[in-house]
Parts: C-alpha cells; sequence; structure tokens
C-alpha cells in the first residue's frame, strides 16, 4: 500500500525536504567533534542535576511524576520570569510560555502563525533546525543576508519595499538570532536592531528573536530585541539548553500573550512536568548568575583555544570573525567546497557542519563551515584544527 | 495591536473551539477526586524511577542531559518492541517511533494525515484530548455510537456506504480506544473488531488504535487490532503512562513505516532523551510483566470497590457497564444534567467529570458522568461515591 493518498498536500509538500537531521555528520568512534552544538560534558551539572531528583521525590514522592502535581513547574516559571526580567524583559504571566526547548517553541510558533501562503524571512546562513521546522509549513522562505554587524537591514528593508510595491503578501515574521549568531557568531549592532523593529512597525511584521546563546556573553552584554519592543512585536524565545542542559529540554516563548496564547493552545500537555520539576529544583538549589559567569569564563578561554589554533593551522585566506560569546566560529574557506573537504575530514577523524545546510539555497553556503568551541576539551580542539588547516593546505592550496 | 491578522484560517477556527483543558473541574481543596484519570499515586514507582535517575547519571554523567547520548534512550525502545510482540504486535525499528506519551503521538498523527479538508471518525463518546487534537486539525470529525460491545460496527457500515453514494470523501483514519474505552470502560468484541479492520480495507481508510489502557485488563486480555492487520491500516498507538509514569511522557506509535516515517519527520527533537533514557533504565531493573500484574490486581480491586459503593448509594435508574479493565466506569444519569450535578458535588467535594465533554455534540453527554478508580484510595472512593449518590437522590428522584 503507498499511503500517499492520506497525506494532506501540505506535508507531501513537506516531506519532499531534505530530512530532519540532514546535517548531522555520520561520524566514526573517536572523532572530534567539532560539528557539535552541545555544552561541553564538563559544564553540564548533571552531579546537581542528579541532587535535585533526588530532592524532589524524596520530598514529593509521586507528585511530580504525574501530568500535573509538583509545584516545582511553576517555580520554574517563576526563575525563568525572574532571570529574563534581570534582562530588562518584564512579561505577565500570560505572556510566558514554557517549552520543550526551544525546538518545540519555534515550533509552535511556526503551527500557529504559518500555513502554505505565509512568507517567513530568515537570515542566510540561519540555524538549520529552525529552517527546517519553517518549510515544514511553508515554501515561502525568504532569505536576509547577513554580515558581521548582523542582519542587513538595508537589504531587508529593499525587500520590504519591493514586496510593497508589487503588492505581495508581507512576511508573518523575521526570524533572527541577533546575539551570537547560529552559525556565524556575529551580533547584530544597536544600529541595526532599532531599524528592525522599525521595519516591523513600517511593514507590519513579528519578530521571532531565537536567543539561545544571549547568555553566553565573554564580553558586551547585548540588549534582546524583546526589552524594546513598545508594540509587543517581538516573540522572545529562549532556552536553558546552553546553559543547563539541553536534554531537559526547558526553553520558553515570552511575547504578546494573545500569541504565546495561541502557542499554549497546541502544547497542551506536549511539555514534560518532570524535566521541569527537576530544572526547578536544580535552579533552587543554584545560583545562576555564578553559573552562567563560569560558563561564559569556560567558552571565552575555548573560544580563544580555538581561535588561536585557526591563526595557528589556517592558510591565510580562510577568514573568519571572532565571535563576542556563544558556541561558534564560522569559516569562510573561499575555493573550497566544505561537503567534500568534511568527507576527507571525517576519514582523519574530525567532524564540523559544511555551510550548506545553514542557507535556504545550499550553493549560498558551498565555501562555508562552522566549527563548534562547545563541546570538545581544548586539546582535542586544537589537533582537530590543526588536521584541517592541514586537508586545506595540502588539498586546495 | 488585535494580532489576528497574523492567524491563518485554520488557526483561528481551531481557537474558535473549548481551550484545551476546560474539562478539567476547578476543584476545591482536599477534594475527593473522582475525575482524574492518574494512577494511584501508591501504584507509581517513585522509588525505582529515581534509582534509576541515579543509575543512569552515575554511569553515564552528562551522557543522558544531551540531546542523544545515552545507549538507554535504544534500550527503551527495544524494550517497548519486545513487550509489543509478547503481546503479538511484532514491528520491526522503522515501524515504531517513542514519543512524549500518547498525547504527542495522537498530535503526531493528525499533523501528518489532517488537514482542513479531512475526514476524522471518532467514537462517541471518546478521549476528550483526542478530540480536542483532531479538533485542532478539521472541523470534519464525526462520530460513531457506541454501545457495551464497544463501536457500533453497522452504524459505521451504513455511514461509509451512505458516503460513498453521495461521493462524499471517505475518513482519513476511524480514531477508536477497543479496549477498556476511556471514558465509557467498554471493550470491542471480536466480531466487531473484525468487521472495523475489514470496513477500513473495503472503504480505505486507516485506523488509529489508542490502547492506552490495553495492559490493564482484569480478566480476559483483549487482543489489539493491530494484531491482526494484514494491510497495515492501523497505527496502534500506547503509552506507559497508566502502567509506569504519566510524567515521564513516554509513548508510541507503531504502524506502517511510510506513517511512522511520516510522524518522525515532525517529531524532530521534540521528545525528551533524559526522560526516555531514565525509563529505559527503569525498566531494564524492572519486572515490567510482574509490575503490570500487581497493577491489574490493584485496579481490579479499586472496581469492584467502585462498583460496590455505586450498587449501595445509587437510586436504580441510574446505570453503568461494569469495566473489564482500564481506570473508568460510566454512569448513565438519566433526566440529571451532570453539569449542574458537578457544581453540586464540587461544593461537597467530590469530582467527576461531566459526560458532554466526551462527545462532540455535548448535549449527547448530558446525562452521563465520569468516575475515576484508579486515583483515590479506597476509603475516599467510596466516601465520594456515597456523597453523588446523595447528591442526586436528594435532587432528582
Amino acid at each position: 500500500m503507498s499511503y500517499n493518498h492520506f497525506f494532506p498536500t501540505s506535508i507531501k509538500n513537506a516531506l519532499s525536504n531534505d530530512p530532519p537531521g540532514a546535517w548531522i555528520p555520520k561520524i566514526p568512534t573517536d572523532c572530534i567533534r567539532l560539528h557539535r552544538g552541545y555544552p561541553a560534558s564538563s559544564l553540564v551539572p548533571y552531579d546537581e542535576i542528579k541532587s535535585a531528583v533526588n530532592t524532589l521525590i524524596d520530598n514529593e514522592h509521586d507528585l511530580p511524576l504525574h501530568y500535573l502535581g509538583s509545584a516545582q513547574v511553576g517555580l520554574l516559571k517563576e526563575k525563568i520570569q525572574r532571570r529574563l526580567s534581570e534582562r530588562g524583559i518584564v512579561v505577565k504571566d500570560a505572556e510566558l510560555l514554557v517549552t520543550s526547548g526551544s525546538s518545540q517553541a519555534l515550533d509552535l510558533i511556526a503551527r500557529t502563525l504559518l500555513d502554505q501562503t505565509a512568507v517567513v524571512f530568515m537570515e542566510a546562513p540561519t540555524y538549520m533546525e529552525a529552517l527546517e521546522t519553517f518549510k515544514n509549513y511553508t515554501k515561502q522562505v525568504i532569505s536576509v543576508p547577513i554580515d558581521e554587524h548582523g542582519l542587513k537591514v538595508d537589504v531587508l528593508e529593499t525587500l520590504l519595499l519591493k514586496r510593497k510595491q508589487e503588492q505581495l503578501p508581507m512576511p508573518r515574521f523575521m526570524y533572527t538570532i541577533p546575539s551570537f549568531h547560529n552559525p556565524s557568531g556575529v551580533t547584530m549592532n544597536p544600529e541595526r536592531r532599532h531599524r528592525l523593529l522599525q521595519l516591523a512597525s513600517t511593514f507590519d511584521f513579528l519578530i521571532v528573536e531565537d536567543d539561545a546563546y544571549g547568555e553566553l556573553s565573554f564580553s558586551e552584554k547585548p540588549i534582546p530585541l524583546k526589552v524594546t519592543d513598545p508594540e509587543q512585536r517581538v516573540l522572545h524565545v529562549g532556552s536553558l539548553s546552553k546553559v543547563v542542559a539541553p536534554g531537559m529540554r526547558i526553553g520558553w516563548i515570552a511575547g504578546a500573550e494573545k500569541l504565546v496564547s495561541a502557542c499554549n493552545w497546541f502544547k497542551k500537555d506536549l511539555d514534560h512536568p518532570f524535566a521541569q520539576a527537576t530544572i526547578g529544583t536544580y535552579l533552587q538549589h543554584t545560583d545562576l548568575e555564578q553559573h552562567i559567569t563560569q560558563l561564559r569564563n569556560a567558552y571565552r578561554s575555548r573560544r580563544d583555544v580555538l581561535v588561536a589554533a585557526l591563526e595557528q593551522s589556517m592558510p591565510e585566506y580562510v577568514k573568519w570573525t571572532i565571535p563576542g560569546g556563544g558556541y561558534f566560529v564560522w569559516l569562510h574557506v573561499p575555493n573550497v567546497d566544505t561537503s567534500l573537504l568534511l568527507e576527507k575530514s571525517l576519514s582523519e577523524g574530525v567532524s564540523f557542519i559544511p555551510g550548506k545546510y545553514f542557507f535556504l539555497t545550499p550553493s549560498e553556503g558551498k565555501y562555508y563551515l562552522r566549527l563548534s568551541f562547545s563541546y570538545e576539551e581544548p586539546e582535542r580542539m586544537v589537533e582537530g584544527i590543526q588536521k584541517i588547516g592541514e586537508l586545506i593546505t595540502e588539498n586546495y592550496t
């Protein structure tokens, strides 16, 4: 039986895209994983999370193991709310939705705002999972380039004006990662942030601000778009994946009540009360500010190690921007097809992600690659960069 | 700002339904919770789950706290696969998808098979959360009545024939809870199961078999529809919520590879690796068969307590079917509007769910209510039933 006739057209369209996770390299054992956007093993507070589970179950027995039950679920929300307000994002209860990681947040936003006729703007390059998610809902994804200061708002404006002249629909939203961008590591400057908010108002669209790395600043702390959002056009998406542990799947959406409650409508009970109660308990016993400071210091020195290794190992024509935070360095390797380079690199035991996966039009990413300095220990990182450098020098110079 | 213009029509339609969870009574403190489809506190293996977390983190440190990492996630899938095969459901790897509870399973099935033009058949009454979920995708939900032997397949056949004559589209799927039905407690007999499968073949639709309570048999074990499904038309949805702990959100879909892989496409990483690794570890150290036997005995005696209390406390015109398994007894209380009865009952400190929430057409459920014998301890259950009985006798006899 073919089953094809059971699928709606929109689903058939979605299934014609690359499958989810197509970008994950098939990794040989013991590979140096420079592709991985995971926190470092040594920086995941697993003992504290274990203690939190013990405390939680010792105090509450079966309560946190039901659909609803533990008050720590509410505590988690409070803790997130407080942390956001410390960063200048003041939201009421009904303006904040705790989700299963930012993945669920983005999926819920797409689900409530997109259909086959909807237009979405994204940066190029952009987070590949967001691209996968939005492409599951609409074919009308449009890219706007970035440079070392973030989103090119002038190009955005031109695009918007042209659409207006041609009477084409405006985007439902612009998806952006303004701070410590994935994959490029760049941060949108304040002038551009201001201009983006103005354009959203003028042309009447929403902004989805993915702030996954926003807390991990190595020097200056960028101010989230959501902080200066008088018209409530920004849906701020955040997560504890990069600052606590990704497997606990704690994320959120902060935004206008009407939008957040629509997302909640479709979330129903698809989140995880046990994970939420566990992290609520963990946060009760943790100085989050201190923990994040420790992460900032650790990742800053890892970045320094990676950048130093690049300077040592890469031929001169290879370029990168030094990120002010986050997990990633984005390499421009002119005339080197990074998909082919990955094959060679994997056989030498080093992984990275080829640039093509971060673009709506994969060919735009052909000469780029993403390196992560978050996951591997410094010595292995240096070893990995040396090998990639050698491969480029040997094969392409 | 109204935001309304940002929502696609399908979403506006969905948001015009009752909000999710509208059926949950607003409960006073210390209420006897006969509405709750939760496992009994004393039957949730919280100490074993705590041990599983400790074992897991002691052995694997941060591994289970990443997106991917712990091999126990794979082990969980194997354990589910083995358990299904013990029940006669033999599925290959690609035919089984582990989900965040059966809620996510149903949502993924709806998402991949439904759009605004799709027709869905459901039993009347049916599981209110499935009803909520499907109504989020289509307005074309059609009810088929049940009686004490389950789905009325003769009515189903008449409906299908009529649609065929009128050249109306066939349902994408029929959603059924064949064993220990929620809310009615009834079980579809073997002849009707056979007939349903035949009809699916003749009229070319799929069957979504919700087997949430299938393991909790008090005497005879019904054979799942999926066991006799040569054409692979059945999507078997199951869950550990009723046999381990609902808050761990472990469910699954077993069915044709093509359908399961479409669900997986949209699932992406919206499940919970930590919860899955924890339950994988728990199952490694548990004799599940023995645990389920213990549950069957415990819930059987709770059922007996509830039924005895009903016999003692209810006026003669109140009717119910004695369930052969599961969590629920379904009361028919002729001429008593159970929504009004609930108000009185809550003020006496006893909750239940009025029948209307289990029907597409709420008025059909006006004189019914669902009682759960799973959650409250026997003495409190008896006390609750006595109070409801008194209220009915005093106010309506």
